[in-house]
């Protein structure tokens, strides 16, 4: 980066809370991967010690005073950019009073055995004390960070900085809309469409098919690794040199392993492809969990989950399990992997109904932090959306309003960017068709150097120089826009489903 | 503990090093575990950073306020230990200036890959700029650090406190003296007598046979786990909660990876035993590397090498190697374990030649510190001590100079801790006999439950509290002697050879 000695001076000061964090992820990641249960107290406070430490320097008036100094560099360069992310990392920093963060860090570690007691237990009613003192810090805390139009705003724009709740509104309304007529149409018959996922399958195996897919991807495996974890996530420790991902096997189906790695790789494509340049600056790492999530979907369900993919790897997925797959056709296979069906669980959902679980849950959160909705009152509140949205009543809660921790540990703002995702996947994918309309039959011969090289230079490399709008018009030439990812749905199930 | 209130602010102020301290812990775990190739510049960079945070909190002026606040306790409280441990702590802190601190961290991050690639290459030369680096880091902190008699002592007393190059010397020729002529008369016929242990030894069978050993020891597996890594060590982080323990595994030979399980579960069980009161505190940890060596060379050596521990567990490993073992007498075996003739690599030397190797690398690391010796001569400077000390030619560098990571890593001063640690171990198993007679008829039943618990009692627990001399003396009633080590030696091989 070519930086003036004041935007220089800024981002030396802060290179040490960079380095913080990164140590921060290595002891997160090993958390989830292999430390023994002895660990707990000792890593607890390690990363207390950790996070306090890198909050501090953000937050202190050293940080202001060469934010003071560095002023308003030229628009457009990446000194300007660096000191427009290092001033909203410091406003958030000092506008939440250090009482108020420790609180919420205390409530969401007790709350999130709390939530998986109670979900065990189908026992909604003992985590409403947790999630009521969860959701009023919460509500302090948007009052703190501040907003415009409404609180749920200053809590979005942590994960996405720029959306807002009306527009996401319209987002949801426009999908709404425009998959109304397919979700109805489609429906009985998951199941029995399905059958061919379910079988005995390897870990061994599964592990080996799904790290060569993630390799010709194009992830590097000298820079990262896949472990296994109870929840897969994807993590990088200081920039593009160490970008892990974790995977969890189940023996008995095939799709959870292979999906959430191919989920991952995409998350850690992004990671990896990151400007060297910005290691140890506020703008290294991917802008928006929005775009992050454009990012593993892409990889995840426009890629792995189409024909032409398939077509090249299908015939390997035989010869690794010839027992599963030795008497399923190319087509069944690709109509089992999309079988669409409103069903109960978020993360198992097919593409076509997977947004109206988000829908759900942000008018849900919406009205909690606004206040129309009372904790206690939730899983009423959660079935009769379920009914209103796919038409189904979960089997109890724990299947229901209990099967995600997000909101227990604090996440309130966090599942809309699951859904700008999907449709910023779709957006981004029609832009590099457009510049590599050799991309469907390089991935017919499982190839995808022409894709990956678009959104390297497209999306990757630019870490979080540009905020995430401003990306995508960029990248795609326009402003995020559902029109791509209505088309593809109605395409892709319009065919599977002879609509 | 029980601390007056500013015994306590001192401790308050001094965990957010210590978790810094832990923090780095996990992160050299990994880099030497599971870290990928492109993790090391992000990685240097977060050590470093890590490492100067601690020296900084150690070293500051709130440190020296609070340390003159909490005076002089009572003798033998553990306020007086907290307070003399910080002391030497800061001391020591203050006299190294932070930028030397950051920059051999940084340094010793980077020529770690470097010794690994250089051994895997044999190539000396690509290693020389980084040693010339560390050591000329290692002067200056020798210089800074102050000493009275030689420069070497400063290094020496950061692994060691109290130990000097002039005892140190005392003791090397005590034991020369004490074993040359046992040595010259051993030699030729190792390689006969330790045939049994070389064939085809699977490394999941290695490795379960291994952790049993462990566990039959006393290692609690809740606290701790075991990973493969190119150099077998033991490291804990903040605390006894998670003390993990590395090793490596020779398909072709089974003592490599045996012997360095019970050595490190050897480290591991002290680290385990310390009280956990000590968390956080200046106190936590074992209290010098040659108490801890005294710890890893007891179970490996004392109890791994001796008739009692195999009568036990030798029919148990012709059961998990039938093919290996199953022509094999247990006296044989006895016989090949302890096999001993001067060899090229110290981690694989029998007990007899062990300390020669530690003699050499001290001539050798003191003539560097003092520069009688530079860094491209040490491969001669090498090969002819190894014929001065054992009479032999190593066959290539991989064999000779550049088989230990130590130097690359900037541990200048620690081989004499090996030593230090033959001659405890047997001083303290001495004396625990004394006290538990039962020990060797439990040692033929699998059992260890009266040796740990002494070692518990009088080694263990204390973590930092007495410093090592004073930790030998109150728990054998003596000063460190190498006379009990020197009657084993003998007893020991002018058994098994005859002499």
């Amino acid at each position: 980066m070519n930086l003036d000695k004041h935007t220089r001076a800024l981002v030396d000061h802060l290179s040490a809370a960079a380095d913080l964090d990164s140590a921060a992820a290595v002891l997160h990641w090993d958390q989830q991967t292999y430390m023994p249960p002895g660990g707990v107290p000792a890593r607890a406070e390690a990363l207390a010690t950790l996070s306090g430490l890198s909050h501090g320097i953000t937050a202190s008036d050293e940080t202001a005073r060469l934010l003071d100094a560095a002023g308003d560099p030229e628009a457009g360069s990446d000194a300007e950019a660096v000191v427009r992310v290092a001033r909203r990392n410091h406003e958030r920093a000092t506008k939440l009073p250090s009482g108020l963060v420790a609180e919420t860090s205390r409530a969401t570690a007790l709350a999130e055995p709390a939530w998986r007691r109670a979900r065990a237990d189908r026992d909604f009613g003992s985590l409403v004390p947790h999630l009521q003192k969860i959701l009023g810090l919460q509500r302090e805390a948007a009052q703190h960070l501040g907003y415009e139009a409404h609180p749920y705003d200053a809590l979005l724009d942590r994960y996405e900085p720029g959306a807002t709740k009306a527009r996401l509104e319209s987002m949801f309304a426009d999908l709404k809309r425009g998959t109304a007529d397919m979700v109805r149409a489609v429906s009985a018959a998951r199941d029995e469409r399905t059958a061919p996922l379910r079988g005995a399958f390897d870990e061994a195996r599964q592990e080996t098919f799904g790290k060569a897919i993630a390799s010709a991807f194009g992830y590097d495996w000298g820079r990262g690794r896949q472990d296994r974890a109870p929840h897969p996530f994807c993590i990088n420790f200081g920039g593009p040199g160490d970008v892990r991902m974790t995977t969890r096997f189940d023996p008995d189906r095939l799709s959870p392993a292979l999906f959430a790695t191919l989920h991952e790789a995409g998350h850690a494509l992004y990671e990896q492809g990151v400007d060297p340049a910005y290691n140890r600056t506020p703008l290294a790492g991917g802008v928006s969990l929005g775009i992050h999530e454009s990012q593993s979907r892409l990889w995840e369900n426009v890629v792995g989950r189409s024909r032409s993919f398939w077509s090249h790897f299908y015939p390997r997925l035989q010869d690794a399990f010839p027992e599963a797959f030795g008497g399923t056709s190319a087509g069944d296979f690709y109509r089992a992997i999309n079988a669409a069906a409103p069903s109960e669980i978020r993360v198992e959902a097919d593409e076509l109904t997977y947004n109206l679980h988000v829908v759900l849950r942000f008018e849900l959160e919406v009205a909690l932090v606004e206040g129309s909705l009372d904790v206690p009152d939730l899983p009423d509140a959660w079935n009769a959306k379920m009914e209103e949205h796919l038409g189904i009543s979960p089997t109890d809660d724990a299947r229901g309003v209990l099967q995600d921790d997000h909101w227990a540990i604090g996440f309130f703002g966090y599942f809309p960017t699951y859904t700008l995702g999907n449709v910023l996947s779709v957006q981004l994918f029609e832009a590099a068709l457009e510049a590599h309309p050799e991309i469907p039959a390089e991935m017919q011969r499982g190839e995808f150097g022409a894709l990956l090289a678009w959104l390297r230079e497209n999306v990757h490399r630019h870490g979080k120089k540009h905020d995430p709008e401003a990306l995508i018009e960029q990248a795609t030439g326009r402003p995020p826009d559902t029109a791509p990812y209505l088309r593809y749905l109605r395409e892709k199930f319009g065919e599977l489903y002879d609509l």
